[in-house]
């Protein structure tokens, strides 16, 4: 390994410049005017998938962004380790609580980072982790040391659900094959307790619509008697949750997996300060479903937030208006065997049975995906194990993440569960 | 009269032409990208003033928006009549809902106005009433009829709560002493069904802020476990109403006026036909107090409506985003003897009472106004219902009306009463 940690150690500063070059690309995948950056970023990935010694490099259209894939065979009886990540980032907006523009990254040391970690849109989701893949690639070729065959699939539709993944998977089943996929697309517990995410939970996105008059009124001469539909959106929101903090969607806890108590033990053994969680998110109290704690509540447990919502006069100083509509975007996190679309029907069919006769109801789907299990018996966790070991000087420990990669569930299908989830500091 | 009316007659293409020049001036007061805007329809609406005959035409300048104030004095024996009105018009958001621009005013026959009625924003509040005022004196004074003493005081800050024209009105009291005021700012009940407005709602309009986090969080990392302000913000919103659709902000009902059986029975038999009401509006139902008719709710009654609400993403696709904060602005409408600030107080101390301790509030007031009555007993009633009886060819009905014109209450104090509100069909 020595030649290895040579080579990076000469060629730090090219792969910092690179790094950087990456994350100036504003690759936001939702919003269409970003189109043409997040083109742009396929490219550069795929050129730096080339330099590395990618012999097989092809930025692949579908019907939204480009996927970028790459294949290094080094002998066909060797296993082959599939690399998946994603060069779209989410928006990132509000841009006035940057304190640096999002797409100018800077190095700043922190109180966690003393020598300097990078402030950038996508810098820890996910461009920081596919590019150490690739460079940690290109080093290991560099020196002669890649012991294995490796496939890169590096999307550009993670943030708006992985839409033409899904397909482009289906469709290129032969050229896809391996025997384990790799993903660093999560987080470590710390620097100084490193773990691999064995977990994920999936994910039901949706948008509501409340209608209550067919145009915006004048709140002074009708406010008082017609419905307004942002106050009966609130009140239909605040019941979406019970007094114990448990959504309250007729048969939303049906297929919810139950994990034991000694598992739950074991998982509440993992370093967690609760005053500090608290004082780093600034709040007094945390909330949540009553009778779990924190570290159970984002993982095990599904929830139901408001990721946004819109309505009546949103500008500076005040309109006395009376608006048509108001508008939702709702999202379920999901535990292992709740189903996203089964989920969304039934969030569909409470929501409509709780509106109003004085208002008119419309819920549209965005995307969804699977939860995810990985087991920790298999060869291939232990490989991930020992290889953070060696960096960490610490065994790492196994945890269930509270987020979402929707083509993971997908994964586990293709490759019998093969799945590894390699966790990343994520700053 | 019948010179007044050949000059009318005379020089009604040029009035529309003035109209519509006065229309096309963007003069929203609320948002400061249209400051110049606004300061030019003041100039314009000076020079129409002048054009009439109005000797003495002044644009007072004020911390805001100027006021534009003219005076014609026939003999200081003869009663003044003080004409009040705005220049300043609403903001014209949503534009996608408006079928033709707001700005770019058009005549189009509709159902109840097969001739023709123009479409623009502030047409009918109110450049198109203080325009009628101006031409109405300039026909008056052209054919030699005018009777009294006449002073204008047309204001660029209506919307946004004539905090400018307050003090303006105390330090110009000797040069706005009048005998009455009238303005034209309200509706009438319908075209066949002519009516003068007696009263006015009050207003307490307000923002609140909610916040969760000290920052934009990943809901798949933090969902479940911390509070989200935009579920919190819809729980306390919902929670403003009890099931009776009453306020339930203690002591809010405690200063209403209370309306006895027989005027409630009086007002009940205004023209009021509520399967049109409902399909006017596209509703199934309405919603509003128990207990209260329809034309009760929009007048003797105080309300409470959310005009905007606005938190985390609210663009194109999704983003999973737990945000820091969310946000409403908030309106209540007051009747007679309820203080705009006293509820203000009373909704800060409630709002900050119901909210959990998992998140901080902050209540920011905007702009007030108190509720007004004026009496139909008097001289000046019985001009303005000949006046319209001679128009409308039927005696005009007295009604109050929902909305709020902050500075109607002001010039109750200063006239003692004598305040006359003629309403002015309203499209």
């Amino acid at each position: 390994m020595n030649q290895t940690q040579a080579y990076i150690q000469e060629n730090k500063e090219r792969f910092l410049d690179e790094l950087l070059e990456l994350l100036r690309i504003p690759s936001v995948s939702a919003d269409p005017k970003y189109k043409s950056s997040v083109a742009d970023t396929a490219k550069l990935v795929a050129s730096y998938l080339k330099k590395a010694g990618v012999n097989k490099v092809e930025v692949c259209e579908t019907a939204g962004h480009p996927i970028v894939y790459g294949e290094f065979i080094k002998d066909k009886s060797l296993p082959t380790v599939l690399v998946y990540g994603h060069y779209d980032v989410q928006p990132a907006d509000p841009l006035e609580l940057w304190e640096t523009p999002p797409f100018e990254p800077v190095i700043k040391p922190t109180k966690r980072h003393p020598k300097g970690a990078i402030f950038a849109r996508g810098a820890c989701d996910d461009k920081g982790q596919l590019f150490m893949h690739v460079k940690a690639f290109e080093a290991m070729l560099k020196s002669k040391n890649v012991p294995c065959n490796i496939k890169f699939m590096i999307e550009g539709e993670e943030e708006v659900g992985s839409v033409n993944l899904e397909k482009f998977c289906k469709k290129e089943k032969n050229r896809l094959a391996c025997d384990m996929v790799l993903i660093s697309d999560t987080s470590i517990l710390d620097n100084k307790v490193p773990s691999i995410t064995t977990g994920l939970r999936g994910l039901t996105y949706l948008e509501v619509e409340v209608t209550g008059p067919n145009r915006d009124l004048h709140s002074g001469v009708y406010g008082g008697a017609v419905a307004n539909p942002i106050n009966i959106l609130s009140k239909m929101i605040a019941e979406l949750h019970n007094k114990r903090g448990e959504i309250a969607i007729p048969g939303f806890y049906d297929d919810v997996d139950k994990v034991s108590k000694s598992e739950r033990k074991a998982m509440n053994q993992a370093p967690y300060n609760e005053k500090s969680y608290m004082r780093d998110l600034g709040v007094k109290v945390l909330h949540g479903e009553k009778g779990y704690t924190t570290l159970e509540r984002t993982s095990i447990r599904p929830t139901l937030d408001v990721n946004g919502i819109w309505g009546g006069y949103t500008g500076d100083g005040a309109k006395t208006v009376l608006p048509s509509k108001a508008f939702a975007k709702i999202s379920m996190r999901l535990v292992p065997h709740q189903d996203p679309e089964k989920v969304f029907k039934r969030f569909k069919k409470h929501f409509e049975s709780i509106a109003p006769d004085s208002v008119s109801v419309k819920v549209t789907p965005h995307h969804g995906g699977d939860a995810a299990v990985t087991p920790t018996d298999s060869a291939e966790y232990r490989a991930a194990e020992w290889a953070m070991t060696q960096t960490f000087e610490k065994a790492p420990i196994p945890v269930r993440s509270g987020g979402s990669i929707p083509i993971v569930a997908l994964f586990g299908n293709r490759t019998q569960g093969k799945i590894r989830l390699a966790g990343i500091w994520s700053g």
